[in-house]
Formats: structure tokens, C-alpha cells, sequence
């Protein structure tokens, strides 16, 4: 299945394929210099397969989780380039989970003020949702994505076989995010994962999660309106997720127990927890409300004291909602723990 | 004096006027977090100019020089901005010459993947050049602008009061930009600096120089075609710079060194000399050939093996021209040091 994401000159098309992997080459410009960045998580024959296709292929591989995510590994990728003497035609190419994605985005984005890069997303989180929209960044201290870019890859290249060998609870983690866009925006992808066997479904979950959110980056790739209905969930969970430290939930699954204080049909939460005990996901956590609610006040979806949230009344409507702080501490501590 | 440049929605205006520093608040929106970067170098009392014109004002000041220009100094920023809790609405504005407007616009591009950011050049360099095209980027070890990003600012505002305490050695350096310009794109300009006083007609100098840019800036604004024609005397000119090191010639001085190999006319050579010897330009570097040659071979405008260069054969005609290495090594070793 080939998907693209019509954003003008930046365009670039999403291919979710079995076996794709072994076949970059045939897809886009290997023939030059090629930093390949992934993390000591992923499986290191999918870096070699890469690497095999390059004339001149190097490799960085990052400490894996979100610790990776920081200044000093974006800093590694830049200096291991221009070590390698790579100048502006060059490549690179991100293979993994979010967290590659993310730092090796932001390294193409600002090196040379900005080469081209591929996503090789090897994870549900990342075939799912961080591998297309171009957002690219890395933490600064306990707090996500302080700096960074909008960088869109020249190519997403989704190999649906690397999910294969995916321990469960990172196939949950992944399909968090396509439970978000369903709830958003799709009813159908919603009643899909309820009803139906999600294994059996992958490449259909995988396809319409993508398919709404390419349109929603098409009508607005930095995130001044539309796009910020994919933050549906983040809120509270990027609070969650800081609160837990580096041995606490994941991404997708602090993004879960964000969305259901969002919920406001008493049904549609019932339906929304059942869902989420299907995939295997959490249904509580166990940080602490005020430390997430701290946490939660270093969100970049703040403006002064009023914070952008995302409120799902129906299934498949996000709408956008600014409210005070004051309010989203009682969201936190109605529904947290 | 305005100029703007036109750039669609990344459009802005360039005021060249003296005592505009004290009313910037009546030119911009200084009513949100603002973060004022400057240098130890810069006069403490431009910093708290502005800062009294802000309502939550802070600052940020960086060591003066290329040192300051590191992947540190830009943390810093985002650190302080991020602890003084900035959010996508709040504003940089960078307060100097080109240091601290290539650090906090790169600051500025890339805190929550982008805010706004205001120049205010207080050096002939900054106003002539540095403060007008969004190019933002810090150093990486010993090599120039590994890390940055085309960032435009909202609004340049040019006080040729600050000139006026200004070095003799800095006034020139920045006129070395003007000269550069003159000998690619603007005849007058260079007849103006070559039969004129260039105190009594600094502001033309400024307006004319700034105008060639823009126009070229809107043009190329990332550097694809003609906006090259304004790295003539940076190739061997950031070789020189490099090799130096901390003590050694200005940016100015060394694209001035670096525009001479460059010249095609002998006569046209003779006169741009009489013109650096009377900015009080130097004429010859000490650097070691060899050592600027190791320095180039990292330069962004490199192709694999092939360099772009911008060459003068006829007075305000810069041409791009792609040579080998050998080819730059004759450049250098026939008319360096």
C-alpha cells in the first residue's frame, strides 16, 4: 500500500509493504553518503540491510529509550557527519522506534542547516505516528521535545514484517496512537480495533491511521490549528510519562490514560477502556497527580496560563479546548491513579 | 530608511534609523516573554534598553567571539528560556553582532520547533549582513555553522548609533560585507566606497548593501541558486578564519583575503586592494596555506569533490563556477599569505 503526503515540494510518499526493508535502494538515492541512526533496542540486522545498500553507509547507534533522546546524541550524529565529511546531498536515514526518528530527524533538519533523511519505522509507535509529519526533536533535562524542528522525510518506509518480532507490550504502545486517531477521527478504525482480531487487522489499523493523519499534516504541517487535535491524549501523558522517569510507562501508553479524562460520553469511555484492555494497554498509573500536573506545566501547548486541550464528545470528533490550569487539575485528579 | 523583505508569510522589515534601538517596543510586540542574547562585548546598556521597553524581560549573555558561538551557548538559551517558562508564543531578540544573532536565531528556530525572533545588529557586520537572510547556525568543534536552520526574523532594526563607539577594526570588518557585495552585485556601491568617505556615508553604504541582499534572499531564501553569489570570499575566506583560530582575523577581514584569489581582473584586483587599505582591511594573512586548504575541504558549499565557488571577472558580476580541490589548492597557493 502506498500512501502520500501531498505538502508541496516537501511531498513524500508513505510505502507499508512486508519485506520493503531489503528494497530502500530501489525506493530512493542510496548513492551517496548515508548516516544510518537507530538504537542498541533494535534488531542490528535491520541497520546492516540498510548499510548493504549504500555505497557509502555509516551507522550511530543511540543508547536506547528517551534517554537517547537528548542534545548529546543529536550532537554525536552531527560530529560523526562531519567527520565522515558529509555536505548537503547527503543522507540520513532513521531506523527504529520514535526515539531515532525523532534525534535523527533533528540532525538532518539542522546540519548544514538542513539535508535530506528517510523513516524506517520498525515499531507500531513509529509506523503508526512518529514517522510521518515531519516533527523532529530531543529533550532538554526531564522535559520532551524542547528543541527541534519540522523536517519532512523524503520517504517513510513502513515494513510491516520488523512488527513481527515486536515484544507485546511495544505492539500496544504503537496501536495507542491509532485508538487516539479513531477517536478523533475515524469511527470505523474505532470499531475495527474493537471488534475485530488486531493481528490479523495490522496493515488496515496501520493504513487508516496513517491515511487520517497525513490529511490532517496536508492541511496544516506546523501545527497552528487542525494538527493540534493529534495532541489528543498528550497532554496529561506527556505529564504521566515525565513524572515516571526513564523506568515508567511508555509513550503510548501514558498518551492512553491521557485521552480517557478527554472522554466526555460516559459510553464511549466504557468502550474506550475495553479497547484498551484488549491491546494490553494500562488503565491506571501510579504517579503522582501533583508531580504530573508540574510536569504538565512545561507543555508547549501552553500559551501564558491557558493550556490547549483535546475533548472527544462523540466518537471519531476531537475538538480543540482552551482551558486554565486550575481546570486541567481537576481533569488530572478526578480520573488520575 | 525601511526595506522589506518580501517573503510571503516569513516577510519582514529592515529599519535603518539612529536611535531606533530605545523604540523597538513601538515596532514589535514586546508584551509576552521576551529573552534578550547578546555578548559580553556589546554594551550593557543596549541589553538594558531593551529590557526596560519589555514587560518580562530576561537575558542572555554569551562570551564574546566564535567561542561563543557553541552548541553550549545554545543550550544555555534553551535552558533559560524553557526555566523561565516560554512557550511557541514568546519571543527571542538577538542584541549584537553576528555571534549572538546566529546563536539565539538559532535558538529561536529551533525552542518547541520554532518561535519568533527579532534582530537588533549593533555592529556594521550584524547590520550589513549578518541580520538580514534568517540564516542561524552554531560551530562544531573547530568547524563554522555545522547546526543551524534558515529562520527568518520578524524585524531588523539597525541603530547606527551603535556604530559609533564601535573599533575601527570592527567598523571594517563589517565593510568587507559591503565590499563583497559591491564587487558581485552592485558597481555604484563599490565607486561609493572607493571615491567617497565612508563615515560621512555609512547609512547609504548600509541601505545600498542591505538592498542587494534582500533582493536575493527573496530570490533563494535557502541557498538552491543565486543566493550563493553571497559566499564570494567565504570558501577560502572561512579556511582562513579557521585556521587562524580564536586569536586570529576577523570573519570580515578573512572574506576579504578570501574575495582577492578570486578577482579576474588585474585591474579590477588593484582597486579592490586601494579599497580594503583605505577600510583599514588587511592585504595578507600569516596561516599556513596547507592549513586553510585542510580547513575548506569542510566546507558547506562542497559537492563530493567539487567546490562552488563565486568568481569577479567584471565589477558587481559574481558567477558561480564549480572547480576541483586541485584546482582551489592553486587558487590559494598562488595568491595566500
Amino acid at each position: 500500500m502506498k500512501l502520500t503526503a501531498a505538502l508541496g515540494p516537501a511531498s513524500y510518499d508513505v510505502i507499508i509493504k512486508p519485506g520493503t526493508l531489503a528494497r530502500v535502494h530501489r525506493l530512493a538515492n542510496l548513492r551517496r553518503r548515508v548516516m544510518v541512526v537507530s538504537d542498541d533496542g533494535v534488531p542490528a540486522k535491520y541497520v546492516k540491510a540498510l548499510l548493504q545498500q549504500c555505497d557509502e553507509g555509516h551507522s550511530c547507534i543511540l543508547p536506547q529509550g528517551e534517554g537517547g533522546k537528548s542534545i548529546e546524541s543529536w550532537q554525536a550524529i552531527l560530529a560523526r557527519m562531519l567527520d565522515a565529511g558529509f555536505d548537503r546531498h547527503d543522507l540520513v536515514v532513521a531506523v527504529g522506534g520514535g526515539v531515532p526518528g525523532d534525534v535523527a530527524g533533528f540532525a538532518a533538519a539542522s546540519y548544514m542547516r538542513g539535508i535530506d533523511w528517510l523513516q524506517v519505522p520498525t515499531t507500531t509507535m513509529a509506523q503508526i505516528d512518529a514517522s510521518v509529519g515531519g516533527k523532529t526533536a530531543v529533550n532538554l533535562g526531564g522535559t520532551k521535545n524542547v528543541a527541534g524542528a519540522f523536517h519532512q522525510p523524503r520517504l517513510v518506509v513502513a515494513d510491516s514484517n520488523t512488527l513481527k518480532t515486536l515484544p507485546p507490550r511495544h505492539m500496544a504502545n504503537g496501536l495507542a496512537e491509532a485508538l487516539k486517531t479513531a477517536l478523533i477521527g475515524d469511527a470505523d478504525l474505532f470499531e475495527l480495533m474493537e471488534q475485530k482480531d488486531i493481528a490479523q487487522n495490522l496493515e488496515r489499523i496501520l493504513y487508516l491511521a496513517l491515511r487520517y493523519k497525513i490529511g490532517v499534516v496536508e492541511r496544516d504541517a506546523t501545527e497552528q490549528g487542525e494538527r493540534r487535535l493529534l495532541n489528543f491524549g498528550h497532554t496529561i501523558g506527556h505529564g504521566i510519562e515525565a513524572a515516571g522517569g526513564p523506568q515508567g510507562l511508555l509513550h503510548g501508553e501514558c498518551v492512553a490514560l491521557g485521552m480517557l479524562p478527554m472522554i466526555e460520553s460516559k459510553t464511549l469511555l466504557r468502550r474506550t477502556r475495553a479497547v484498551m484492555r484488549k491491546l494490553g494497554l494500562p488503565l491506571k498509573y501510579t504517579a503522582d497527580p501533583d508531580t504530573v500536573l508540574h510536569y504538565m506545566q512545561r507543555d508547549k501547548k501552553r500559551e501564558g496560563d491557558r493550556y490547549t486541550i483535546v475533548r472527544v464528545k462523540t466518537l471519531g470528533e476531537g475538538a480543540l479546548e482552551t482551558v486554565t490550569f486550575d481546570e486541567l487539575r481537576l481533569l488530572v485528579k478526578g480520573n488520575g491513579g
